[in-house]
């Protein structure tokens, strides 16, 4: 059995992963054009290396003995038309969450505190404080509760947050369904998106329920760009009546002349929701649980085809 | 019985600290040239108004009645040698504590994740995204455990982080002493400083306790500037081999030209630990219960001579 791993040594991979099963063999594909092992025709279980698109399946007609791919992403676009029938897609889902939930956070806490105008007065070294917003005290909706929601809502518990409102595509226990945006959004003063992207959430919150907000709201995406009517924000931010913490955008990456860069009161990073850390140690517990189960003649974790 | 509030109007006091008990004839002084009150010689209970440093005192000698001075900081530096002999001095402990915590997990997730970087990228419409340092997995170190180092610890606490160990001046509990130090900083990944500024405690973190953390270590000082070496701390991140997130700093404010506000890896913002929205409803609260207190002929809170 032979598997492509992406690391740079066996060591690396065996300190990431943990030990590799006996009966695989590992070929360590990194990428890059001039990255790939000779034992392209017998390679049965490929791990996509990362951030380089769908590029290391350029050669996947020569991957002949191809079994498996699995990818360290959540998002699989792309990749599953590529591959042939019977090879099985597993995505990374769950790996991003604590990063992005972490970035949800600490998106909130920079524009509220204003630690991006601070920095942008530090390399002229201007010493200017200026009042912030807390987000102690303030009525907090999570728009999406899978993983990420509640991620966000755990690491809030300690912030005295006025309320924590949470809303799923549809009401159950304490969750309130999307439909009753329209009551909640009035109630909002910090607004976290993270519903997933489907054509029913395009444009989830357009003009009119971005009117909805009570002036001053604050809105965090670390969802998808489509998520928010782009306009409609720029317009309700450039008037000064909310704010916006953008990890994500539409379009994106957001074109260096557009006006969502400069809407005052906007914070946008560019979409390191899951870049962080706290990727490695989850990737690498995926990607060895994997190996140990298909080793094993078990099933597979996170099939998506 | 008469008080100087530091509103702008009965309205205003009245919703920020409850109703105005019955026995109290109320003045209106928000400070500045023109603001004195012609009540100067009747004024018995006086709030200082915010961030005016002793000027609301100038003229002190003419407020013959004054019984008690109510500060809206913690500090009370200045305002303790100007008050007669009787006078009662009452300080704002604890009204700071949430915006304080709040801004330590901030900066530290701001550091982290490059939020600073990403913030100056913003204005050319930059998109340029960069892996960042997770909170998750990192083991925390709390210098200091009074209320805002028990307010940090409460904000991490859904943060996945691998431990967190609180230092104090003594050890109990589950709380070690400052002394043991030398044992806990090679152990610490992400360091907060949130201990009282004393003689014993100036330089706590010197050039050799620094040189205890491991690479890539990221300090946070929300406490007071001169609890680090500032000469250290230049040269240990300068070097790239630590990190920082200063809202306070030595000396301060930070000179244009001062090296630290260029040195890599570094976020500074401008003691801005308790200015922030949190602020209001709880010095509010306070001020309420002290004139209601006062005007009950009971005991005041927070009296420090």
């Amino acid at each position: 059995m032979r598997a492509w791993l992406p690391y740079e040594s066996i060591a690396d991979a065996e300190a990431a992963i943990g030990k590799i099963p006996e009966n695989v063999e590992v070929d360590l594909f990194t990428g890059g054009d001039d990255g790939w092992p000779d034992s392209i025709a017998e390679v049965e279980f490929l791990v996509m290396p990362y951030m380089q698109g769908t590029g290391p399946l350029d050669r996947v007609a020569e991957m002949t003995s191809l079994q498996v791919v699995q990818t360290q992403t959540a998002g699989y676009e792309g990749v599953i038309d590529l591959l042939p029938a019977g090879v099985s897609l597993c995505n990374a889902a769950g790996v991003h969450d604590t990063a992005t939930a972490e970035l949800a956070v600490a998106l909130a806490l920079d524009n509220g505190r204003k630690l991006d105008v601070f920095a942008r007065n530090q390399p002229e070294g201007r010493w200017k404080p200026q009042w912030g917003n807390s987000i102690a005290d303030q009525r907090v909706l999570i728009i999406g509760y899978g993983h990420i929601g509640k991620g966000i809502e755990a690491r809030l518990s300690g912030f005295e947050t006025a309320s924590i409102t949470k809303v799923a595509s549809r009401a159950r226990d304490d969750i309130r369904g999307v439909d009753e945006l329209d009551q909640l959004l009035p109630e909002a003063d910090v607004v976290f998106v993270i519903a997933p992207y489907t054509p029913r959430t395009d444009k989830l919150l357009d003009a009119e329920k971005l009117a909805l907000l009570p002036d001053g709201a604050l809105v965090v995406n670390v969802a998808r760009g489509k998520l928010i009517d782009t306009e409609a924000l720029i317009a309700e931010t450039g008037s000064g009546r909310l704010r916006a913490a953008l990890d994500v955008t539409e379009p994106e990456p957001l074109p260096a002349d557009h006006p969502l860069w400069r809407a005052p009161g906007v914070v946008i990073s560019p979409h390191i929701g899951g870049a962080a850390s706290s990727f490695e140690p989850r990737i690498g517990r995926l990607i060895g649980e994997q190996l140990r189960r298909w080793a094993a003649g078990e099933e597979l974790l996170n099939k998506v085809n």
